[in-house]
């Protein structure tokens, strides 16, 4: 553990004590999103110290030009970055002329809570400026669920020790730039600045991708919680706007100002109409008031945890944990919008750039599909499946052709825009988890119907992708994949890496016997598919040819499918075994010795083993988990969840338990000192799925919803709640006893030990 | 073939008529260099056509601030390049105040000659400007090989139809940038601009490395070959110096510019004497006078004549082809320094950075061993030699230790600086051609004392390297080499490359050998290396242990040896049934299919082959030869040579003249169309092998020079000669005899059919 700052409680993530060198990483930890758009928990005020500055939306990025050593063909020529965009939470304070700067001042009795049930940040605090004059200040903010372009602050400043002149300087700032830029561009053109009474608008615009945004805010004051109107004089450069408050307040009087702020934006407005958005949806927030838009927020945030929360008993850490993973997720996408993605820092950084990767479909969909309305999940697959034409275009720069698909490893819009070969080119099995997706969404939700309508083309896409990539070998007289990386980024180029194979065989495998039902039960959905995607029955053969036919390297000695060709010429000594100086490995060794080791970066074989757990005995999970988990470094922060679920499975609760920590708490208490780039939004995912899939045991296989529920023992009890095909069901487990309940008015059948339970509505069952 | 304009000659480079779309084409081809220094074939006169202005100084680099896209550990943080330095060739010339601009005037009569035998490149033309104003102009230019910090240039110009004023502007211009500056930085500051009476200085500095170099130049004119004297104007800006002479001469005069440059640079002189050294060295230029500097020119490029000319009879573009290969090689590398090296573009352009690729050892050594002083091709290992420290630094960084060395892959003063793993980390095969190289040397020249001397460290410090990079496998119950990339780029990161895994060997095998020796017949030189390298019983006899133990792929079914585990798994379609479409591949295909392919860049197993082919009966090499040719692609500029001398060897002339083709008109037809950006001089070496090596079939295994010549049947003959330890051998082969000529004072062993021939001095022998 690498911090130790965040002060455990239940609901809120709480931070007592100012320290500098904390900044950075709470300005991560205490991010703020709602789906829509998000930021970093920067101060309103004024701040001269180390700080990163992060405002977000959804959606909006720029395609930077990109940064390449030696170029291959086939690189795409830029990388999307999430953009940085301008800020609206600013307010500047003058006490008697004095700049309020946290870096400057003395800071007493500072305190800062990120209330998760609420879905509010707070802040307050008492800062003594040099002539000893103290202030005490109290600010709250939250990114309205209900109104996702709005946002608001409330900052309230009392003097305790004199009356004197305050003032109050809000502003907007278009001058931001990514601290990501590779070549140190400025992203954005600033097309107009608007001032109205309490009210200023900055409309900029992207280059090159010309996305248009419009930020707001509307300013309402208040002394003593009594309105009142103040003259302002009002400063304009080139790319900011502020107003400038100012007044003479006594001793213990308390001056506050509201702010809200907005984005409008022209993925959901005409560019001309962007400032006219702007002023209705702000003087809507201000009409309503922000003690009521609070209500609001709690009431949506409410809503959010009656089907997501989870309660740990007798662990304080982990009860806060497993909520701060929730709420990341919740803040970071809403569902609402199949235009939009998870990003792997969400609204919290800007590192890695896009806002897709295979994380997605393997670690985030399940969780979001068993806490929300199916049509979330649904949202994210319709993502791809909009996708799909660029899906098609992006392996015909690699000599693919036919209509055959590859999913790019990083995307904004579709397009590829990662340019290592070894990655961009050869981790294809990101290919085969769209297709699990699907599987995985029509196995919990119960709706077919999603394959026919859209999934089914996507499914052939990509079964014509494997089916080109996989080649004939004369020698195995087996088809290989040959040059591949595989989910272990330790290994490059590698042949036959048995997870792709595998994967790459069921995807087509899925997509014969899909086509076989839909033939048969969706007959015109299967002739419109058929003559879109131009599929013959000469294509099927060869498809149940090569499913038929795929190369497996197998270990006759070790009785374990290896990882990839080769894989027993390593020196497989254990990561036990390995100098504590020698890790990571990834910070220690050059990337030669890294592929030449035998160690493995985050589930390989046993990612397969997850996926298909029901293709294989028990016997054969426990023996592929001791062959490859010592030999796991977990340096992917994706891999201890699945361990831990694996470990679960085989019945290694304490094993499992010390593969959650990795992953629970990770940005908390920021293992890899790394948080102050942003949180780790998708492996927040597989912390959920760590304790639902892994301690609680639910699977999702075969259209049946099943549980096997086991408890470390550092915990009282636990409890998880989860929305399946519309009804709530919580399950509650202690060392004592198993309890399932049905929240809700219709029956749920579930599965114990392979045997079928029914619970009527509203019924608990006790095993 | 690609382009088709340099007109056939014995010994001259010949260009006839003016064609804008050849200049920069024409500037590579044209250079000249004197193994300190060398440019690219710029007119002196303003061009402002397209042009790639290039001048460079052998020794002087920057470490440009490299460019990758996702940083590894252990990557160097520079890249090293080859500096444009300042340009001395420029001179002005105003016609009745109209600038000569050859892409502005119209011009007749144009020609251009890069005469080989004298080491001179000529140039004339008439100019017709647009008032119809008609001028010849004669350029004669050369870099001094007898005064390696001197060129000379004799300008002439004759008005045909006028009468009139003419102005000659010559200058010196330190404002000069790199071509291919990854961030567009300037390199050069410029310290000090000093004129005298007909002479100037720029005395400049390289950021960083912190070279400095004097570029002077010092002007004479004649009227009508009567030298005169002019006043100047002089112009100096900050980073340049012109004087301007102006005089008016009659229809039919002839006004001369003779101006004589100089580099002089602080790896030879101490920084604050340089302009007083250019000084030197200019005065003495001129005392001497351009006549008289041209015949010592003449002189010594007849003296390199004398032991490296080939002569090839009834193929005049073959002829013209071979001696503008030797010729540039020698404008290269002249061997008088072991500070300097053979970079890949010598001295005509800047791609690919460094100066040091293992082609020096693979390809260049062999070239200058057999045409020049052995002292040559010590000094290029001594250049090793000086570099070890750095080399034992270099694969620390990489996890190795105790005194291993891993040659850097480019380089410049021994540190790496090339960054693509796949390469700088994997290619490590290069690390043997160091070793190779040495045993090389010993067997051409029988100075084994290089060995105890100075060898013996370096191939200590390469053996520890193996040893260290070899694993065991359990699974093989050998040794093997995991991780690398072969002499074959097109395969990354694969397992025991046989090439590779075979020279490990090799390597190790050759370290006992001559430890045993060392320890037998030089006591002391074995006792200071034991105590310098710290050896000790117990590495050596790990060493035995790990070249007896190496494992080496090898199939069964086809009898040849493997390029690398899991080469069988590929769909093994010759290159002849690829459609022309797709070649060459590495411009048509992404890199991960090239990967996938069973393409070769360039002979891999076959090096192995080609090196140690004494190891491998007859039958094998044609086995090797019939299985991995038809998959090569040639797609390197040194594959075609080791193709045609191992093509020679096993007696298919016509496959060896096939691929002689594709290597020694390279650069003058332009095949890869890229010579405008540089010659690929160390292939040249290649070309020379091809010659001497395959059809002339000299070998000198074992300490023995033996030879088994063989002609194309499209030559009438053809003879080469080398310098065999100290005695000049000429080879001569039509298709009737072969003639052995001894033109040396001492007799001179050879080998023909394993059968030894002496031949005294002066001694012809027919066979």
């Amino acid at each position: 553990m690498n911090q130790n700052y965040i002060i455990p409680n239940e609901w809120s993530i709480i931070e007592e004590g100012f320290h500098k060198e904390n900044i950075t990483t709470s300005e991560s930890i205490f991010s703020i999103g709602n789906g829509a758009m998000g930021q970093r928990a920067n101060f309103e005020e004024t701040y001269t110290g180390e700080t990163f500055q992060g405002s977000y939306i959804g959606g909006i990025y720029y395609p930077d030009k990109t940064r390449v050593g030696w170029w291959k063909n086939g690189y795409p020529k830029y990388f999307a970055k999430v953009l940085n965009a301008p800020n609206w939470i600013g307010i500047d304070i003058k006490i008697d002329n004095q700049l309020l700067d946290l870096a400057k001042c003395k800071v007493l009795n500072y305190r800062r809570e990120l209330n998760m049930k609420d879905g509010i940040l707070i802040r307050s605090f008492t800062a003594k400026f040099s002539d000893e004059k103290k202030i005490e200040v109290e600010a709250y903010r939250f990114l309205s669920l209900d109104f996702n372009e709005v946002g608001a602050i409330k900052y309230s400043v009392t003097p305790i020790n004199f009356s004197g002149e305050i003032e109050f300087i809000p502003y907007l700032d278009a001058g931001i730039v990514n601290e990501d830029s590779n070549y140190d561009e400025f992203f954005w053109e600033i097309l107009q600045i608007e001032e109205e009474e309490t009210e200023a608008y900055i409309l900029s615009k992207t280059f090159k991708t010309e996305f248009h945004v419009c930020t707001g805010m509307k300013i309402e004051l208040a002394l003593n919680d009594y309105e009142i109107n103040l003259d302002k004089e009002t400063e304009k450069t080139e790319k900011n706007i502020s107003f400038k408050y100012k007044t003479n307040i006594k001793q213990g009087d308390t001056f506050t100002i509201y702010k809200y702020g907005s984005y409008t934006q022209s993925m959901n407005h005409p560019k001309a109409e962007l400032i006219f958005a702007a002023e209705k949806v702000l003087q809507k927030a201000a009409i309503i008031g922000f003690d009521n838009l609070l209500d609001k927020q709690r009431f949506a945030w409410a809503k959010i945890w009656k089907t997501a929360d989870i309660i740990i008993e007798g662990d304080l850490k982990a009860q806060q944990a497993i909520r701060f993973n929730i709420f990341q997720l919740n803040q970071t996408y809403s569902g609402k919008d199949s235009r939009l993605n998870i990003g792997p820092k969400g609204f919290t950084g800007e590192k890695y750039g896009g806002s897709t990767y295979w994380d997605t479909e393997a670690y985030c969909i399940p969780f979001y599909m068993s806490t929300k309305d199916k049509n979330v999940a649904k949202n994210l697959l319709l993502y791809r499946y909009n996708q799909l034409d660029k899906a098609i275009k992006n392996p015909e720069l690699l000599g693919f052709n036919g209509g055959a698909a590859l999913y790019p490893m990083v995307t904004m819009n579709g397009e590829e825009c990662h340019n290592e070969w070894e990655i961009t080119f050869e981790e294809i099995h990101r290919n085969g988890s769209m297709i699990y997706a699907i599987y995985n969404y029509v196995n919990y939700s119960g709706d077919y119907s999603y394959i026919p309508e859209f999934g089914m083309e996507v499914i052939i896409a990509i079964a014509r992708f494997w089916c080109q990539r996989a080649t004939f070998s004369s020698d195995k007289e087996r088809y290989v994949i040959l040059g591949v990386t595989g989910p272990n980024e330790y290994e490059n180029n590698v042949n036959n890496n048995w997870y792709t194979n595998y994967l790459a065989k069921w995807c087509i495998e899925y997509t014969l016997e899909n086509l076989g039902y839909l033939k048969d039960k969706f007959q015109s959905d299967y002739n419109r598919i058929i003559s879109k995607t131009n599929l013959n029955e000469q294509e099927i053969k060869e498809m149940q040819t090569i499913a038929t036919s795929m190369y497996f390297p197998y270990s006759e000695k070790n009785e374990v499918f290896l990882q990839q060709d080769g894989f027993l010429d390593k020196e497989l000594i254990p990561v036990s075994e390995l100098d504590s100086s020698q890790r990571p490995i990834n910070q220690k060794w050059s990337w030669d010795r890294i592929l030449r080791s035998p160690y493995i970066k985050q589930a390989d074989v046993l990612q397969g083993i997850y996926f298909f757990e029901n293709h294989f005995e028990n016997h054969l999970i426990k023996d592929h988990f001791d062959f490859y988990e010592p030999l796991t470094v977990h340096e992917s922060s994706l891999s201890p969840c699945v361990h831990s679920i694996l470990a679960s499975k085989i019945n290694r609760i304490d094993k499992a338990y010390e593969m959650y920590l990795q992953t629970a708490r990770l940005d908390l208490d920021d293992y890899n000192q790394e948080v102050h780039e942003g949180l780790h939004i998708t492996s927040m995912a597989g912390t959920w799925l760590s304790i639902v899939q892994g301690f609680g045991g639910m699977r999702n296989f075969d259209n049946r919803l099943s549980f096997n529920p086991q408890i470390p023992s550092q915990w009282e009890s636990y409890s998880f709640k989860i929305n399946y095909r519309g009804n709530t069901l919580k399950v509650y487990k202690n060392h004592k006893t198993c309890e399932f309940i049905n929240e809700s008015d219709n029956p749920i059948d579930i599965y114990i030990n392979n045997k079928k339970i029914t619970l009527s509505q509203q019924m608990k069952v006790k095993i």
